[in-house]
C-alpha cells in the first residue's frame, strides 16, 4: 500500500518497498522554551531555520506544530505553514490537536499534506475525518480512544481497526491512513517495546496500512537517549513501520543502514551517497 | 529454552528471557596479519591481550580460533585455550573446522564450552556430534549442508531441522544446540537480510532453539561497516537471536539499548551501569 504526500514540486511515497520516510519532528514547542517564546511573539524565524536544517539533514516531510498554551493556533498554524512553504519545498505534516487550526492550515497548504492526527476518540473521528476527506489529505491515526491508550497489542490493534473502518466510511481511502502505534517510555513500562513490535506486525498483517512511530518517547527518563531511540527505530522499521517521526539528523544514518539490510536501498545508492556527504570525523 | 556454558567460576545462560549473550570474535586470524604471524611463531601474547580486552569490554564468552593455513591446529588450539583460561575466567567458545583440533581443545577445557561449529554436512555431523556428546559441550550448528549455504529461509530452516534431529539422535539435548543462520553480505545479496530475519523467526517458532548471528559478514564491501552491523544485530535480536558473535566493544552499547527496548534488562540496570562506565566523550 502506498501513501502519497506532496508539495507543489515534490512527492513522497510511504510504502513497504520504499526507503523509510523520515518526518522531521523539530518544529514543535513541547519542551523547547526558545521556540515556544518566539511563537508566542509571532516570530517564525526559528521555524524557518528548522525547516531548512531538517531538509538539509534529509527529512522527507517536515512536521509543523505550534501548540503553545494560550496561543491562537488557528491563526498561527497557517502562518507557520506559509513560512515553511516559502523556505523549503519539502512536503509538510500539519500537526495540531485543534481541528480549527488543522482546517486553517489545510486551507493554505499547497499540495497533499499529511495531517497529524486523528485518534479513535469519538470527538476526533467526527471532527477530523470530514476535514481529511474534504481536503483530500492523508492522515496519521493514533491508536488511542475514549478509554485512553491501550497498553497491549490487542487493544492497540482494536483501535487501529476502528480508525480504518471509520475513515473508510467517511470516504477516505485506506492508503491515505498512516497508523501510529504509540510507544510508551520503556523505563516506566518495560514490556511496551515488545508490545509495540507485536502491534506493528499484527496491523501490517491484518490491515496492510502504512505505519509510523515517534522515537523519542521510548527513551524518556533514561541517559544516552539517542542510543535507545536508534535501537527502537531499527526494530520498528524491521517489524513493518514505513515512516518515522524523528530528529532526522540523529536517526538518518542508522535508518539508511536498516533500509540497506532490509533490501530497500537498491545497489546501496542512498547509503553510500549519505556516507560520502557525512563530515569526515563522523566516518569510521 | 536455556543453553548453559561455563568456566570453572562463571556460568553464562543463553535464552529468550536473558540479556543477549555476546561472544567476542577477535581471537581469529582471518584478515588479521599480525595475529596470524604470531600464531605461526607459536606466540600467544596477542591471544592473551585480546582475551582480557574483550572481557573488559563486556564479552560474555570468548571465541578462540587459531586457524592459519599450514599450522598444526590440533597442537595449537589447546595451547591457545590454556593461555586464555590462565588470563580470564570468561567461558570459551572453541572454534575450528578441524575436528581433531576441537577434540584436543575439549580435552583441556575446564567447564562446559560452546563448540563452533557443526554443520549439516554429513562429514561434520558424523565427526563432530559424537565429540559434543562425549564431552557434554554445547555446539553452534551452521545452516549449511552438502549442497552449500541455502539462500532462502526455506532452505536454511530445513538444514536447521536436520541438525537438530541428528543432534538429538546422537544424544545431545536440544538446549545444547545454538543455530547460526548465516548471513550473506547485503551489498552482494540485497535480499539476504530479510531472508535471515524470516529464518530466525521460523526457527524460533518451529524448533525453539537458541540462535546466534555473526554480524560482520553482512557489511562486507561497504563503507562505515559498524553502522550496518549495528542495525543488523538489533534486528536479529528483535527477531529472536539470543547470542551474537561480534566485536564486543563496537556492538555492546546498541545491544544493551536493544535488550532494554525488548524488556530484557530489569529496571534498566545493565544499560545504566554501562552508561556510567563509558568514557565521558562518548556520552551524549
Amino acid at each position: 500500500m502506498e501513501t502519497k504526500v506532496s508539495s507543489p514540486s515534490k512527492e513522497v511515497i510511504i510504502g513497504d518497498n520504499q526507503p523509510t520516510v523520515l518526518i522531521g519532528e523539530r518544529i514543535n514547542p513541547t519542551g523547547k522554551k526558545k521556540l515556544a517564546e518566539a511563537l508566542k511573539a509571532g516570530d517564525l524565524e526559528i521555524v524557518r531555520k528548522e525547516a531548512l536544517a531538517q531538509t538539509q539533514a534529509g527529512a522527507d516531510i517536515i512536521d509543523v506544530n505550534v501548540g503553545v498554551f494560550g496561543i491562537d493556533e488557528a491563526a498561527l498554524l497557517p502562518k507557520a505553514v506559509q513560512a515553511v512553504m516559502e523556505t523549503v519545498d519539502t512536503p509538510l505534516c500539519l500537526d495540531s490537536s485543534n481541528p480549527d487550526a488543522l482546517e486553517a492550515a489545510l486551507k493554505v497548504y499547497k499540495g497533499k499534506p499529511l495531517v497529524n492526527s486523528v485518534t479513535g476518540e469519538e470527538h476526533s473521528l467526527k471532527r477530523v475525518l470530514p476535514l481529511i476527506e474534504k481536503y483530500g489529505a492523508a492522515v496519521i491515526g493514533l491508536v488511542q480512544d475514549d478509554d485512553g491508550i491501550p497498553k497491549d497489542a490487542e487493544g492497540k490493534v482494536r483501535v487501529a481497526h476502528k480508525i480504518v473502518e471509520r475513515a473508510e466510511a467517511a470516504g477516505i481511502p485506506r492508503e491515505d491512513l498512516v497508523i501510529d502505534c504509540l510507544a510508551f517510555a520503556v523505563g516506566a513500562e518495560p514490556a511496551s517495546g515488545v508490545a509495540v513490535m507485536e502491534t506493528i506486525r499484527r496491523i501490517k498483517a491484518e490491515l496492510g496500512v502504512n505505519m509510523t512511530m515517534g522515537a523519542s518517547n521510548v527513551s524518556f527518563g533514561l541517559p544516552d537517549r539517542e542510543l535507545i531511540n536508534n535501537a527502537f527505530v531499527v526494530m520498528a522499521t524491521a517489524a513493518g513501520a514505513t515512516c518515522l517521526i524523528v530528529d532526522v539528523a540523529k536517526v538518518r544514518s542508522i535508518i539508511l543502514a536498516a533500509d540497506l539490510v532490509l533490501g530497500r536501498d537498491k545497489r546501496a545508492r542512498r547509503y553510500i551517497e549519505a556516507y560520502r556527504q557525512r563530515p569526515k570525523q563522523e566516518k569510521q
